[in-house]
């Protein structure tokens, strides 16, 4: 990547197809808080002692995989379908992403998140929104590293996703991404909640007015994400030229 | 598009290809139906408490993604996978069907609901035809925002699962959207039941023989369905000529 | 197609290629039966009061989707993946595979339908097998023609998933079967079981020693299934000509 | 399959894309085993009287065949995606592997799910860590019959997905491996536990500190899935030449 000036990165971040990627960021990450935090609204109405009911770990789960699965596959043609702040990170960690570019990913997708809980609160009349929480025994930092492992596991698989070796594969990659983030909240539900996501934790939090344990969504899947991304990049699929760079993703243009 | 006289468009609406298209539609439609609305019979059956119960809520949202997957996929090649009274509608509104095929798409959809309902009814010896329904605290205007944001998603999971630039992704569409709206129902089952298809709201309503809250179930439907096709014909992948019409859908044949 | 002598028909029912089609309808029919007749043992020893409880619903209709999805899968290159005896009847009256083969294939399903109902009952020591049951307030004759009309779905998707129209779309055929036959279980699960197989049937009715309903399971799916198959060849995908029945499958060779 | 000296076979398992397909093993495994193992440990957490629970049964099974699919797609590109020493065995006994790769391979594997559990235990407050269970009135025979049947299918899908013949199909291979082993775990969960896999059932038994019937979750599915990569290779799709092989599979590079 050539070191290019403020302006010119500043100039890429406002074109025509920068801002149909934030829209589409936005609209993709709506959906998926709206479904994500939205059954865990649903199962709660449905029977209010959740947290002792398998059904409803079910219920979330298949909303995270699914949601995911298609809210990914919407935006994937228009901003490569990040729908998740931590799969921006790792894209702009890794030089496929302008750091100014992903400040407008990030603003896009938090703002989404949190409409998405406002509106599922009007919506419902008033029904609380339900946060992330952290099982008794469990420590923050515990959280914060189930949380960041979870985070590695599905940003390795939207890198995955796209990698060029992929052949046929290419065509279920929304569901790989969907089907990882789904078993991740089966195998965590219980215990940090599975967000993978600090868009949805935000959110959430923002709403309900409650931020505690925030950190534990944001540092755990932020630095998991990076270091997937690190891995991949380096050591899974290592680049080894300028050449392959315009193969990989459009580095000052849309996200892939 | 080039103005056509209406006795153009009525031929084209009684072809060979158009009368399959219908064809197709009501297969489809009957059998999208008679899995949303049936499964809520069997979780009926199997327990009457059901509104009190999340296995409930699971049982119709998978209905409804399994059976929108498989009947858009069967309905696809041969009349665009409508499915639904809210497509067509978008369709019409952004050009892509004729006002008359729209309304022919329609009436085959509402044939197929209210004949699945009715032959759920008969062949389970007349076991009672449930109506969507909305919370309790939620007004009708609460409802008919949430089904018209649920449409919106559906729908423009339909368009993005239509758009050319979309590549091997392509293979999948019918998943995307059938998962999009397993999705929504699991995030408001409980709400307003998560119907976004008028037809599947009209054909209950007809065989129970109540009409209650029918309005929130067509005006915010529709609204959300317009809304989703003209923003991303216009700003997610604007037709820039006359030769990208041609390359979007068949103006005036089958809808795509 | 020409008319062949018998003796032609024969030979070409066990030449090597044919013998592989009986044994990939075998296996696939065997692990199709197991996964559908196990899971309901499995949550008929979870929970004794099964009939009573959506969980179990659902239990038995994943394990349908799953398994009728990954048996087709693996069948589809070999043999066609008909999985059953309902689809091999459908292509029979199509005339898409010689009556000779239809019937081979036919016995390969029944043999691998009893084996699989045997060995589960073996290794779970004796577990009683269940066999496909009619709501109390239904007739025979209801549950027959519910069966019919869900065959008529399921072999409709077959037909639908080998059309060589679908494009992209051929990725994920046997993806579109299974989710068509999950979301059949889910709607009427309670009603007659949602078998759409004669072969399951017949296989639960062998070895759990009862064959009260058996014709039910038979007489609907066969006249469904040939229903379905006629109505997509003949109205939906007409043949024109005989250059396109090659296009369409290899009418004495292995059925698609 | 010329033969080869030792030292070449050797050097073929150091080179960087071996390094590196034994990475992608272990990434793959760990999260297999993590979402098998996490699930239910989730479900049990929520619920005391798991044993008694079809949603436990159903938060098992789809963990496993979400799990298996996203980990299979991830690896697929890099170490031919087996997350299953049961699986790398068939490719070995087959010829596709070199066996001191295969000893790798599963060295990676057994590392990973051993590792997945410690990860669990830890970070969910020393949770118990659960082993695979077989019914009270089984025996460990009938058990490892069972398993071995169940692995039979699941290699048996393996090798159709890597089938050159499978065409379009070729997209949908690892959710088809996904899903055939979630019908399983629906069918056989309350009577052996459906593994599958003997990394998934060593790592539980190490970290559990108990290796009751160990034995059965081996022998069954290593035989069982030898006798499918066999059974696929000889009878199914027989290699005729030389020049097959090279078709399919690299035989002493990375397994596919």
């Amino acid at each position: 990547m050539a070191p290019t000036a403020l302006s010119e990165r500043l100039y890429h971040s406002v074109t025509q197809d920068a801002l149909r990627a934030y829209l589409a960021e936005f609209i993709s990450t709506f959906f998926y808080v709206f479904a994500a935090i939205g059954s865990s609204m649903a199962s709660r109405k449905l029977m209010p002692d959740v947290a002792a009911n398998p059904s409803s770990l079910m219920i979330v789960a298949i909303a995270n995989a699914f949601a995911l699965s298609s809210t990914v596959y919407i935006a994937t043609n228009v901003s490569g379908g990040h729908v998740n702040p931590a799969v921006t990170f790792a894209k702009a960690v890794c030089g496929h992403l302008s750091v100014v570019m992903a400040l407008f990913y990030w603003f896009s997708q938090m703002l989404a998140a949190v409409m998405a809980c406002l509106f599922l609160r009007v919506t419902t009349a008033g029904q609380h929104v339900p946060t992330y929480e952290i099982a008794q025994e469990m420590t923050g930092f515990g959280a914060s590293l189930l949380e960041g492992v979870l985070t590695f596991a599905l940003v390795y698989t939207v890198y995955a996703a796209g990698d060029p070796r992929r052949g046929p594969l290419a065509a279920i990659g929304p569901l790989a991404i969907g089907m990882m983030a789904g078993a991740n909240v089966l195998a965590t539900g219980p215990f940090s909640g599975g967000s993978m996501n600090p868009a949805s934790a935000f959110g959430a939090a923002i709403v309900a007015g409650s931020f505690k344990n925030q950190a534990a969504y944001w540092v755990g899947p932020l630095f998991g994400a990076a270091v997937a991304g690190l891995v991949y990049d380096n050591v899974v699929f290592p680049v080894q030229g300028p050449d392959s760079i315009s193969v990989r993703g459009v580095s000052e243009g849309i996200g892939v």
